[in-house]
């Protein structure tokens, strides 16, 4: 059964149907011609969007419909995180192949629903439209922040410390893996039917993976938008600058940078790779440091902090939900590098990309996407 | 000279060059992680996103690119004044073929900066991607209103008069007119210039057109959102129910009627064909009512008005920069009939269509396709 034997209605009651119940600050929600709510007091509005495309962002064939779901809003709430503002609620736009099978619509809308409850977003309306191609998930979603607490990437100096939050690399090897998967297969031979059941309704046909290995894969499938050490750090005003990493540590750094208007001198060694993307990365020949900061997919916060206030990180730490690594420094100087056996190279990942090879790009981020990696982005 | 002979930054920048200045109520814009804007006090906020998809809403062998771009917000800017709001900013969502021509891209820009300054919107965001399949643009649209001025649909009530703005059935007749001129081109022979030039850039080979048939492929091209009239509605409270005419008449006046809990009458000789737009439907051995009341892309507004409230109308019609016509009204009894000859049958385009042939639905809207006329539509 496909989405083309469903009249409208029937899609939108199956999207209501995973909503929990109106706030009471939605005055007019799914139904009318537009949505209508009240905006919060003494806040700023915070807005983003960001698409998903199969075939640019996903592929079908080993990202199953929940973990397609998760990732579109996911996106979303990190850029919320990024600017320190908590979340509120989300216009969900799908471009569907007629051929979608309705049992992944349910899991597409069921990875969006799961996480939006986690984090308190409510879908207010959105679009259904056919696709004459791929798959298509376009959210916007709206937050707010107390005015002076927005977090800027501009408010970098020089002499301010850089954290970076979680790990770094994982997801750019689980997306590896992933892919490998998918041009290997290898059937399962254990007769689990849970596992069968959801090899089957995702496509994923990667099998006895190692548990190190599974949790680089889930953290490129379900990765885990910061959105509560964005509030903490906004709230104790700990931060001088901030952004999130979608397209990479590297190009995280450099757009700070930029803003700014300061360089920055970033610490191989303080670098925290997750252990088992070292380990991969190490395998295949490649160099760690530069394949997981110039990866992409890492859903974690780049932080910039002033010296003298260093003590309000603390409280940001101790509720943030995730820990912070001090990668490096912002310096006077305007270049952007890496620090590494005693001697400083420019920092990788900083080049000039045409569109045809950039991921995705935003009027938010407004930059270039750096050079990428083969095999460590879905293309 | 293609999209990806750029860099996003240099596409993101060639968007910024057409924005006006940023509005002071705008704290963070293109740049950051998320736009941050300044609330209006005392003002419910209004959120619609709609999607226009290449080879679903518009043919881009017939429809030029700032024709897109125009349209893309129109549909938007439709809902806002459905609901009587404001308009205010916009987040701008593209993804786009890498083939797409630089002229176009910009042509593209072009359109929607073009109707976003004349009806103040501020594109405050957005994101680039690129698009494996079909160009898409998405924009997501906010706006505001007095909380209790807004129009919903489901005010009506049994007595209630029903009006429509301008003219319906022009757009129709004008999409049919573009695509038999890509099925049967005739090159232009007058070596007008700017003709061909338009053409060429349009892909638009429709020549010596009489300015009736002009007029009709222009309200097709560049439908008028009817943004003052919904703000003159709103303010003088002289609607009981609103909603625009996206997927046609019919469709409105069955979307209202089960939202309110009501029935209706519609008066078929009183409905206001567009005149080119009957002479087109009856040459063709069409029902002229039957198609004008189905066919689509008429951007004007259905209204509800209660009899003892009609003097306010007058007000709302002064100011609204359209006239309306009283087509019906709001009945006890449920069904939605036209009175036409003496006698009534149910209204045309009632019926249940399943995702494959709609066009494209709305979460806010809740509503199923009615089937179409073939050839009435954009497919």
């Amino acid at each position: 059964m496909t989405i083309s034997d469903c009249s409208e209605r029937e899609l939108i009651a199956r999207i209501q149907a995973r909503l929990p119940p109106p706030p009471d600050w939605l005055l007019v929600g799914i139904g009318d011609d537009a949505a209508v709510v009240e905006p919060e007091r003494h806040r700023a509005e915070v807005l983003t969007v960001d698409a998903l495309v199969e075939g640019v962002h996903f592929d079908r064939a080993f990202v199953p419909p929940d973990a397609i779901g998760h990732r579109a809003l996911a996106v979303n709430l990190s850029d919320l995180a990024a600017m320190g503002a908590a979340p509120r609620l989300a216009l969900l736009s799908l471009a569907l192949p007629p051929g979608l099978l309705i049992a992944d619509f349910d899991g597409l809308v069921a990875g969006i629903a799961a996480l939006a409850e986690r984090t308190r977003v409510h879908v207010v309306g959105g679009n259904l439209t056919r696709s004459t191609g791929p798959l298509m998930i376009d959210i916007s979603l709206t937050g707010t922040v107390k005015p002076r607490q927005v977090l800027k990437r501009s408010g970098a100096r020089p002499g301010d410390t850089l954290y970076v939050s979680g790990t770094i690399g994982a997801a750019a090897v689980g997306l590896m893996m992933l892919r490998n998967s998918t041009t290997h297969p290898k059937r399962s031979t254990t007769g689990d039917t849970k596992d069968t059941e959801e090899q089957s309704r995702s496509g994923n046909v990667l099998t006895s993976v190692s548990p190190v290995v599974e949790r680089c894969i889930q953290r490129y499938l379900r990765p885990e938008p910061r959105v509560r050490l964005g509030l903490m750090l906004a709230r104790n005003r700990a931060a001088s600058a901030c952004m999130d990493l979608s397209d990479g540590l590297s190009d995280a750094v450099y757009q700070i940078a930029a803003a700014s208007g300061v360089g920055a001198r970033i610490d191989a060694g303080a670098l925290p790779i997750e252990p088992c993307a070292r380990e991969v990365f190490a395998a295949r020949g490649a160099d760690p440091v530069t394949e997981a900061i110039t990866g992409g997919d890492d859903y974690e916060l780049l932080v910039a902090v002033r010296p003298r206030t260093r003590g309000r990180l603390a409280a940001a730490i101790r509720h943030g939900g995730v820990p912070l690594t001090r990668i490096g420094v912002c310096t006077e100087d305007r270049a952007v590098v890496l620090s590494r056996d005693g001697g400083d190279t420019p920092l990788p990942g900083g080049g000039y990309s045409h569109f045809r090879s950039a991921e995705a790009s935003s009027l938010d981020h407004a930059r270039d996407d750096p050079a990428r990696v083969e095999g460590s982005r879905a293309t």
